[in-house]
């Protein structure tokens, strides 16, 4: 994790205004009783030089460890039952805005301002979002750390608003140092080294990613996008080697979009990028005229093998399925024929599973979910788009365009959330 | 105010984005429909162009229309009292951790979010301090909108934290802009001229400002040093015109620490700025030892003045009184030659009153507070330190010198806040 | 001048590297040996820190030692005249490519080699700039020096080529230090503080320097340009306080242009400059159509005041003459509205001594000899244009507009060069 | 070339005041037109225009015909022999200043001043570079254009004098756009990709850079520098794969120098490189006491096989040539166990080589010239200090050991230069 050694090296700011002498033990206890001192009135005279010390002192510490220090943070700042119950008591008898007041301070706990004076240690904000990273790992063995995870989440939402990000354009001109966490964050199409990047850097190509201002070098998101004519089908096309021109461009194909920072889950920046980037690709080049993006399809082909056969007669008749029953529950060698053979089938298959598989009245699929809450459309379905191990385990190589059409987004969305209604084109409706 | 013209300016990021036709209207009426739509599930998918519009429409409004907004955008998401009571029902009932979330989000309301929102707008937290600093203006004939305010204060805290700011030193290769600024926001000891902040860029000077990455160009809060040996004991010494070099210095004096930005009122900077300066002195510096200030005292003559004859006697005793009667509610010329000859009584009188007026068991005068509640102590007092009209209107031209003992800020402090016990150096203590 | 203290705080490269003792003296004789170690065979290998020592050695004499100084040096590398003389005859006996270079070195002598090497120490462009400086004092009292100073205009116009200056724009988010040497080396139209500054920084003003890399903050030369509707003709207009916008410009007065550095005597940039702003106004602003000047004509009033009565009989005849007396050899107070009342006739004067007052066949005034060699033609002559003491002191407060054709640049310079031809407007032909 | 891309993209500058209408054939005659136009007086007006349309026109053109450009220049502007004659005939007759300038003029010739002018073009500096790279490759073929190149190498050393040059410290917060070409330019001891670059950027590492302010991102020199324990002796431990710390180093060993520009051959800057880059590491690092080399011996095995059997016995005795006899016109695999067996055969054959062999009075070998000629003594001689294919094939695996004594290399360089006397160490004494 990046974010360590950027502690190891802080700067020792705090260090010299330490009168107190800390006792250098890097044990649990010594991290709470730091804690004790930060958030009391100690923590305003001498509060970066106490988080500072807190910050070394827990990077020293275990998982285990780390975990004993958030169930025993959580305990002493959650808030107090009892309080807020007597709070409440008395905010019912008088309904004061006084009495208001106190009530919300005792129903919101000490956790928030806890982790807005951590905040001050050095590289604060860097040593939070590690935090978080931890804390979501202990999680998974005591759900119960999840409240203390809420008020995380909270500030972060605060922290992260796109108000305060940068967004940068990332060339070939950027240092190595940033490119290389590039590669390394990429999950969507995993980018082998320097010169496989520099192929997503070219003319025909733009790359963005949103930064803060107290996390240097340390991309938040990035977004990839193609100049193409119309969207692109075929992801292969867009990241093999070569050297790309824009010149007859009409359509900019969003085709990844990557989230780097574990301490960052949920702190939602996806949508608010996208539609930055659209922003800045319009200035730069109005032959741009349309917005798209080439999806991926997680999760489908886990869905189609959980169905039975009955479950896929359902959906596409029995003629059709004896046609394609070779995808069922088999391997499937990457490009096989039959894929392409039967497209129309797959077709259906996917685009039911896009629209009509739905969890909460939304679609099951979560890239859909955020797309068609960005107020995008479905405007196709691709098969053989994803030519890859990967691709075929995961969708059986099908991806989707999603259309950003700039005069419609805010309608789409609104139906979409009140309305439950999902956006599609009309080369997509004959399957529907 | 800056703010203005920044927002005049602001990139039309958004404004592509923009489906919906904003009415374009620049009344209070469009300026609460288009905060509904922020507040509402539009603002998640549009919020960036919301925020804008809003910020634009804002702008058009006299402050009387800005006081009528800030009041129904008050009363519209204020904490809903009936709401709070049935939560507060519910929550003595069950005590369970659902119940009480949903009471904390009830008992917060809805302004907060609503700040937090408008932050997307481009350049959205210069419009908010701006913002604010109308707000304050209002409440001065409005006092129940100090509600609304306390949350822009709460997230103001959140955003301009420590952990944000970026400390930087001016000189005279920093911008004119900035520059411009600083002469303008110097308020302790006015700034004539670009020539005359050049004498407190030389060598023998510092100056350092804290700013917020997204406030570009703007200082919140700056300080002005001196080097000197000893700490310095007149003002017109530090800053009169001159070429000074720094070769036998071995003291740091900060002589005037000034805020920016009227919207930051209450959002304190001050006590974090100096103890960063303190180590980023020590770095450059290694021979300054020693860390003070030369401080005005604001209200000593009022509270002088305030006085009724035997009040004084009291103090100092009747002979004293008689040789300082002619300070008493009279008109003084600067430079007065008796000032000087009867400097013991009216020292007396000074830490008196530093030491001895209180309120809420704490000093009286908000300056000696602030020192004192950064655990500093106060070393000196000098008489004609500042020979001004400004200096003899505020206290005869009596200054004072508080001192970092850095080895000792944290027991100071703890002792004064917890024992209002005021710390005091050998040279006062025959004055006490 | 500023280049002194660049070279006190020179980072001391080459200091430690310095293996020899050196004497430390301060002396003509010091230098001297200096100058032969840099010349010789040790020049190589430790140039950097000998250059360095010289360059410190020379800033501690006095002008009449520095001159001591360029007379040794220019005895000692200029060229050697019997040494030329035998490789002459050498060269006229075999009329060899050897022998033509053996004799062009010697041709040359030592001094060029002697200025490059020179160049190697820390900040030594600066340090020759300021030595040139110097030099040109000294050819006052000394001229045999010029054969010196030809050496150093060779090498500055091959170093300060247009190839590698950098063009930059000068805005009120400039360096203080650098807008306060422009306020410092504008001569023409003076700027009396940073306020009158800010104004020539303005939305409807434009002000451009070329700097040179390796002389950082020092401006070589600038140019200060007005957007006004048809060429300005007040110069007091331009510059008077005030906030302007750019609305309805379509031109591009350029009202003053300054050599900066005394230095840089004859190694001509102005016209590069011109050129390449107008090439920058041409891309920013392409509503700027016509580019022209508002020129001063130095010199004008001197030459009137030389002339006898019948000399300017013979210009205008004795009927204006009459009513035109007042202004010969005579105190004129500004604004005197006989200026005014007889413009026609003033006017007529200007214009036969800007196109029939010739030296060498070009005009006697620099300015217009200036212009004209740009390719620019004499659009107008301005009665009353620079109401200052200045202006009338110079010129009866008239000024010229210059006008840039860039479609006729080329042609105009070329028949200025060849057949000395003088270019102007209708407007200036019925005065001829 | 990098050169091409640069001058392809060049901004507009100078199209714009393109008064004249250029042919915009791209042909030698065309090119020559415009070669005339630049040298006589157009080009004082235009020249920033001519320039441009002659580096485009250039750059279109064959190797070939670019050669013929190159001849007809060279024809067209080379000293008229029967001038110069003339010219010197006249000074021999007078012997004034005024005949020496006209003769020297005259001796120079024109090629200078046309390089001076072509400098204005957008980048022209970047198109010298590289036409000169064309020219190198002309001479090749045609000898009698070395004089003009002799021009081009006049004018790049006063350009690319060191006082012009700035020093960057390369890291992986370089832009890859730089860290690619310096990959592309090692060719001592070759770079892989960029992860095998990044070994050599670590903490135990330095590279370093020189770069012309206007020549953006492009390096013209750099040397790698490992920080050791004593002088390194194994070129495989220096840049095998892994995570190094400098803890305990002593010494900077640069084990690798490397110029980037063809077209800057023989415009020496090597030695200032490596004496700025001794003066860093002291600044940085005051722990480094040692500094020295670890360099290839490049041409040794060649000359090894270039003796007949006498001359190798001539030089280590009849019984050692017996049990080396294998490596004598041999193919010998890397790693052969014989090498390490009779190492001290091989080093005294070595050491011979560097030490006895020689041309002019000097080494014979170019690497060896090159660091004593910095005042460097030869400190040791490795056998398998270069384990690699290339390594065996130029000298059997073995290297050299430079050490730069600071307080010894005037004397040793002015030794070395004035009784051709090499400086080395006592273990290498014992091998002479």
């Amino acid at each position: 994790m990046f974010l360590k050694k950027i502690i190891d090296s802080i700067a020792d700011v705090g260090k010299s205004l330490l009168t107190k002498t800390f006792s250098g033990k890097r044990t649990v206890e010594a991290l709470l009783e730091l804690s004790d001192d930060l958030i009391s009135y100690k923590g305003i005279a001498s509060g970066i030089a106490i988080a500072r010390e807190l910050s070394v002192t827990y990077q020293a510490l275990t998982l285990e460890d780390k975990k004993l220090f958030f169930q025993a943070i959580d305990k002493k700042l959650k808030p107090n039952m009892d309080l807020v119950e007597q709070k409440a008591v008395e905010f019912i008898k008088h309904k004061s805005k006084e009495h208001l007041k106190s009530l919300a301070t005792l129903a919101e706990g000490g956790r928030q301002e806890f982790i807005r004076r951590l905040n001050m240690a050095p590289n604060g904000t860097a040593f939070l979002v590690s935090m978080r990273e931890d804390l979501l790992r202990c999680i998974e063995t005591d759900p119960s750390l999840q409240d203390l995870d809420d008020d995380f989440k909270h500030l972060f939402r605060s922290w992260f608003n796109p108000g305060f990000l940068k967004l940068e354009k990332i060339t070939w001109d950027t240092k190595a140092a940033i490119l290389e966490r590039i590669i390394k964050y990429e999950k969507v199409h995993k980018i082998k080294d320097m010169d496989d990047l520099k192929r997503r850097l070219q003319e025909d190509r733009r790359f963005f990613a949103y930064f803060h201002p107290v996390l240097q070098d340390e991309p938040l998101i990035f977004v990839q996008v193609a100049f193409t004519q119309g969207l692109a089908t075929s992801i292969q096309d867009i990241i093999k080697p070569g050297v790309g021109t824009a010149v007859k461009a009409d359509t900019a194909t969003f085709y990844s979009i990557s989230n780097c920072q574990q301490g960052l889950t949920s702190v939602t920046l996806g949508n608010f990028l996208i539609k930055r980037v659209v922003y800045e690709i319009q200035q730069e080049n109005p032959k741009i005229k349309n917005f798209g993006t080439l999806s991926p399809l997680p999760g489908f082909a886990d869905w189609f093998n959980s169905l039975n056969d009955q479950g896929i007669i359902n959906i596409i008749g029995a003629e059709d399925f004896s046609k394609i029953k070779f995808l069922h529950n088999a391997q499937i060698k990457v490009g096989d024929p039959r894929i392409a053979e039967h497209k129309k089938i797959i077709k259906k298959i996917a685009i039911h599973y896009l629209i009509k598989e739905k969890v909460n009245h939304k679609p099951i699929n979560s890239v859909t979910r955020f797309h068609l809450g960005n107020g995008a459309s479905i405007e196709d379905v691709t098969i053989n788009a994803n030519i890859s191990d990967y691709g075929y385990q995961e969708s059986f190589g099908v991806m989707v365009n999603y259309i950003y059409h700039l005069d419609k987004l805010e309608k789409t969305h609104e139906d979409f959330i009140n309305q439950h209604k999902i956006s599609y084109s009309d080369k997509i409706k004959k399957y529907v």
